[in-house]
């Protein structure tokens, strides 16, 4: 739904409009902007409470750049509404995150302001400091190349990487610190606290205690040596906060900490730090959610909250007739603590995604036994595997497109060692509206090609309980459990758990001609196509594989015995994944059958819902069913038969 | 072969025997030590340096503390030889790195005394705490948690993402900083400047200096503002080296830097430092190849130098009569200038393997265009793309195993984007001697389900000369050559550079019943197997598919419609590696053959020559001549025809 701009804010088409008001008229820019991403995100939903935050540092930022060629990196992307609002996007945004509309993060390909696409953390300052390397290369020194990164981001470690490189560059790069306490959930970590530290001069205080009997002293001395003692703390309090500061020790030029809602304070510090050459680091601090009161407040619930009404701050529900299924996501959360109950060994590992994979149940419950470790997804799985030399059972829950930062670990840590830990594939397959760096679509060929590992995803609620309980069993190794984002499909998800053999597969319909094979929770999308197929008289069997690796032997050679048509369908790539699975295991035991293989193609998939993305990809139910009349099945072959 | 330790040494055979020793019998175990890895390395191989320069500190640990109760984890293991000797492993030394025998870093299935399986770098502090976490939750109150990580291990993301957790857990936890300013070629980055500049006293120096005329004001009121004065000094000298301090921030308590020669003062640190509770960091400063005067000189030559003279220090080569064929790298490392001499837009990135990857060549050649960013490959690939982002063609060379770690970083902001980023994998299939760490086995199946993705293997010297002219042209997208470790075939490779039609294979022989496909390096392996059946009787054909990604259809056309029987042959993982993608192209096409794949099975393979571990996993010359004679080719039958 589209909404009206402010007044200046409508004359907005890009940022030289921008530069056209005086520095006075900035404030009533950012309460017009802050109003529009209000307006427009109530009634369309999106990412909420990272773009109130930056309003001032967005404006602020392209007033004083001279962007497009000046160029700004945005970290994660979630906070950049604001950005797309005054770099030509104001009237597209009521589209933001919609199938064909635009994205919900900076995008290359949609605008020229957009230098760097993004979505997932932590990659802004490698990325600008390439773009300030190859300025340098070119000899345009006048560019200028800046970084917004937020604490939350800072803790994983690429940004690091990327800050030690950068010291020792003596390139023209400009690191925003939003600095807000938060990532989606509350930021976590040593770095945290230090953050918090040097804000309200915690370092500066303690070392003025170690001191002050000293200056206490010397002040007796007489009214000289007062104020020498003065002037000493004042150089101390100067030099320490600066010499000693951590970004300091890698060589970065260190100012702030500052106001980052004070608009006219950021264009004059932004101006200043223009001049000044070589990596320079600006700590900003903000308020995420600033502005909208009850966004302030609870800035978790706030980070996107969905639809809602935005004078009464009510939050848009649909309310049904009768209970829905669940949440994959609240099914993992209630069933991890039910099984940690019975079982001392569990223990619950999230990278910074408590609230995005509700491991936050267990950290209120177990607080011992779960752990938040920040967005640091290569720790969180050696951690786990260090975890589990000890003999205990990690959980350890990744969203599949973010387990990518940890593959190595996965496999030099956790695989190779064969140690019993448990990783909990959150938003496999398609994403939705986060997008192409969000679908989890590489997980099954990613992990399948790793000894040792078992990867399985469920079908359903209770199948996704019925493998965590499997997983947590004896000497079970590293075991992959991939489910998707969203709502299951049982109401009375909550039953006995009860062990799934490694490796075993489950018919779900008997048939003719065509076999579906298919794996994890769009199996239900074959359930809905086969439905269908029945009542116009086809019978294509659908066996659910449940395991990819390993494969269920028994189950495959019935399969291909019995059809001579097989159609695969996965949430995932085709290349690569179970379709490929299966074809070697058809070529293994020399059996020859015409295979379908339906999944996501060999190309960038962008955002839109999830049935949306699977009908592009030419595998939901519908798409399915017309597979299976292809195939050349016979029709009405059991009405005829009868 | 094995060789006499020494008279101490000779009594250790685990680490109770060496607390039998007096502290002041250290000394000459230490020398016994670095003698007895001196006298195995030089008849045997292996890594050498690293682990002359932590003999002491391997003695002061195993002396104080309570191994294996107490555990201590190895920062990617070069340096663990000596720990090694005195856990149990004195007698097997000689097998080191062999087939068959003791592996070249800490395993756990080696011994109680390996805590946690190394090799990649910068894992040891996630571990370390996972463990001491383990030990918190079980009440283990007097168990103690060690990692020693190098200074070249700290510069990558997951140590400081470790950290940044380890500083608010009140685990029991130690943190040796083994400085060295090393990592296998000298450690870069700000944080080893940093390092340096607090082992030299810089930042108290510069702080000094700045307050320097306050305090002489001050001194010149009289002696007791002097004497004032100086206790001001002292107090901000202790004050400012341990609050400012870049680990203090990070929440631990920082210790040194000491001389971590000195055993027995490690012997009282240690001992010291058991006593104190929670994250704590003592900062090492060491000497890599310490104790032998050629490899303290030029430590990147004495990492792993080979067999050598150990009096004379000459490191031994094998002589030929005539030239031999040049190693891959050393191809890489050319050809490389050769183009960016031509190609103002090429870059060249490598993290931290500049000797390894012979990017030194470039890096010196044209030190403005050649960077090594640190053991960093995430940011390695996303600086990458950041320079990709303003038209410049970046070659970033990473071994294939290391590339696991930048994952997500090849998806994320390189391959949506389609940006033109050359990854360069070296040590691709087996990487021999190094083991199942260092194997470069997935490289094929991880990166060809990315879209947008070229995935290439050159078959010779040439061949991979002609992938990077090709992979430098314009809008060539993200392109993956991957090649391996060691000599290549051609000794007159420097030939005039074409490019080669991106997805066209070649045909090397022609033949009958029998399509041998292979992919890279491993295709010389075939044509030894063709060479030694054709001289029996027996013509199998033998393509060399060049890219696996995208395939030449219209070669793949031409085998399945020619030959009944194809045989793929990869040095790669036999799932969803290059056969699984004939396999895919046979499923889409609707051919039926009878299709044998040859590649690593799904197992950890250890460490061994190259040959050894094609013929353990049935893919070296002979093997493939027998699965060529098992698929029924017909005997003799050019010889009947003629």
């Amino acid at each position: 739904m589209q909404v009206p701009a402010g007044n200046l804010l409508k004359r907005i088409n890009n940022p030289s409009d921008l530069k056209q008001f005086k520095e006075d008229e900035l404030e009533q820019v950012c309460d017009e902007l802050r109003q529009y991403i209000i307006d427009v995100v109530s009634v369309n939903g999106g990412h909420f409470a990272a773009s109130l935050g930056v309003v001032e540092l967005t404006v602020a930022l392209q007033y004083v750049l001279n962007t497009p060629y000046d160029q700004l990196v945005w970290d994660v992307g979630h906070q950049a509404y604001g950005h797309k609002i005054l770099t030509g996007r104001r009237d597209d945004f009521h589209t933001n995150r919609l199938h064909g509309g635009i994205s919900g993060f900076p995008k290359r390909s949609e605008s020229i302001y957009d230098t760097f696409g993004v979505g997932h953390s932590s990659t802004s300052i490698s990325a600008a400091l390439g773009m300030a390397v190859a300025s340098q290369y070119k000899g345009e020194t006048d560019r200028q190349h800046v970084a917004v990164i937020g604490d939350g981001s800072m803790t994983a470690g690429m940004a690091f990487e990327a800050l030690n490189h950068a010291g020792i560059e003596n390139s023209n790069l400009l690191v925003i610190l939003n600095d807000n306490n938060m990532a989606i959930d509350p930021n976590v970590g040593a770095l945290k606290e230090y953050l918090t530290d040097i804000t309200t001069s915690k370092p500066y205080n303690r070392f003025r205690d170690d001191i002050a009997n000293v200056l206490t002293k010397l002040s007796s001395i007489g009214p000289d040596a007062f104020k020498i003692a003065k002037k000493i703390e004042k150089s101390i309090k100067g030099t320490l906060l600066k010499k000693s500061n951590f970004f300091e020790a890698l060589k970065f030029r260190y100012f702030g900490p500052v106001d980052g809602h004070d608009v006219k304070h950021l264009v004059k510090l932004l101006q200043d730090l223009r001049e000044i050459p070589g990596p320079k680091l600006l700590h900003c601090i903000t308020t995420k959610g600033k502005g909208y009161a009850l966004a302030e407040k609870d800035q978790t619930k706030w980070h996107a909250p969905g639809l809602f009404d935005k004078i009464t701050g009510e939050i848009k529900k649909t309310y049904y007739d009768k209970p829905q299924p669940p949440k994959y996501q609240d099914v993992f959360g209630h069933t991890i603590i039910e099984l940690a109950e019975a079982n001392p060994k569990i223990m619950g590992i999230t990278p910074a995604m408590p609230s995005g994979c509700s491991l936050n149940l267990m950290m209120k419950a177990m607080p011992h036994r779960a752990f938040d470790v920040g967005i640091a997804e290569q720790h969180a799985v050696t951690f786990s595997a260090g975890l589990a030399t000890q003999g205990l059972t990690p959980f350890c829950n990744i969203y599949s497109s973010f387990m990518q930062r940890a593959y190595d670990q996965v496999i030099h840590d956790v695989a190779i060692q064969n140690l019993n830990v448990v990783f909990c594939l959150d938003r496999a397959g398609f994403a939705g509206a986060d997008g192409a760096t969000h679908h989890g679509a590489y997980d099954l060929a990613y992990m399948r090609c790793i000894p040792n590992m078992t990867v399985a995803a469920p079908m359903n609620e209770e199948e996704l309980r019925n493998l965590m309980y499997t997983a947590q069993l004896d000497n079970m190794g590293p075991f992959v459990i991939r489910y998707p984002r969203g709502n299951g499909v049982m109401v009375d998800w909550q039953r006995p758990m009860k062990a799934i053999t490694v490796g075993k597969g489950r018919k779900v319909c008997d048939g003719e001609e065509v076999a579906i094979l298919s794996i994890g929770a769009i199996g239900n999308e074959v359930v809905k196509a086969t439905t269908a197929l029945n009542e116009e008289g086809y019978y294509p069997a659908h066996y659910d594989i449940r395991f990819v690796k390993p494969l269920d032997a028994d189950l495959l050679h019935e399969v291909f015995q019995k059809y001579p048509n097989v159609i695969t369908v996965e949430d995932g790539c085709l290349e690569g994944g179970m379709g490929s699975a299966i074809l070697e295991f058809m070529a293994d035991n020399k059996y020859s059958a015409n295979v379908v293989r339906l999944g996501i193609p060999d190309k960038v998939i962008e955002h839109g819902e999830q049935p949306e993305l699977w009908a592009e990809c030419g595998y939901d139910a519908a798409s399915i069913a017309m597979q299976v009349k292809k195939s050349g099945i016979t029709l009405n072959k059991h009405i005829i038969a009868s």
